[in-house]
């Protein structure tokens, strides 16, 4: 059974919803694929060595506005990161966890 | 040019570092896309209607353990959320934006 979103932000007072919150946001960076990548001190040339591609297959899929979970999954993990999909409403967030899985074993 | 992870940190203590990162990941319940449906009170039948596919539709994206980023947006957007795509390292985490714009014009 799902949990109810009152019930989960039943267990923190308000200010500190607020706090946590806006902490939060406030820490997360946001970036494309290939800054991500050189923020990581990562070459293009190193990321296609671990995922087994040429150095063109990594260019082109930094290029990309859309690509399949597992993709970006493979990619993020070829970082050393761990992929979260999100669905941020305005009362909470909630971590989806269909792809939970994915990629696991192909990533190296 | 990318901001650097350190630069980022720097303006925080390490104490609040910590602590932000503890809350901010207890904050966030992790759920399959039907529980979250459900859990923002909707059937199928409502996503399909906003959505404008058929229910079965619906049940199935469910089901699905890998999908376009831009379906995804399409269908949390259509629950009345926003998609973030994060990548976690042990040091901090990033928001990755080459998806961004995804799905705005698609999703009602």
């Amino acid at each position: 059974m799902a949990n109810k979103f009152a019930d989960l932000r039943a267990q923190m007072t308000s200010e500190a919803r607020a706090r946590v919150q806006a902490k939060a946001q406030a820490m997360l960076a946001e970036m494309p694929l290939n800054e991500l990548r050189q923020a990581r001190g990562l070459s293009q040339k190193m990321l296609a060595e671990v995922l087994h591609v040429q150095q063109p297959a990594v260019a082109k899929i930094e290029k990309r506005t859309d690509m399949y979970i597992s993709t970006l999954r493979s990619h993020i993990e070829a970082m050393g990161g761990e992929l979260e999909v999100v669905a941020r409403f305005p009362d909470g967030a909630v971590k989806i966890s269909n792809f939970a899985d994915l990629g696991k074993v192909t990533a190296v």
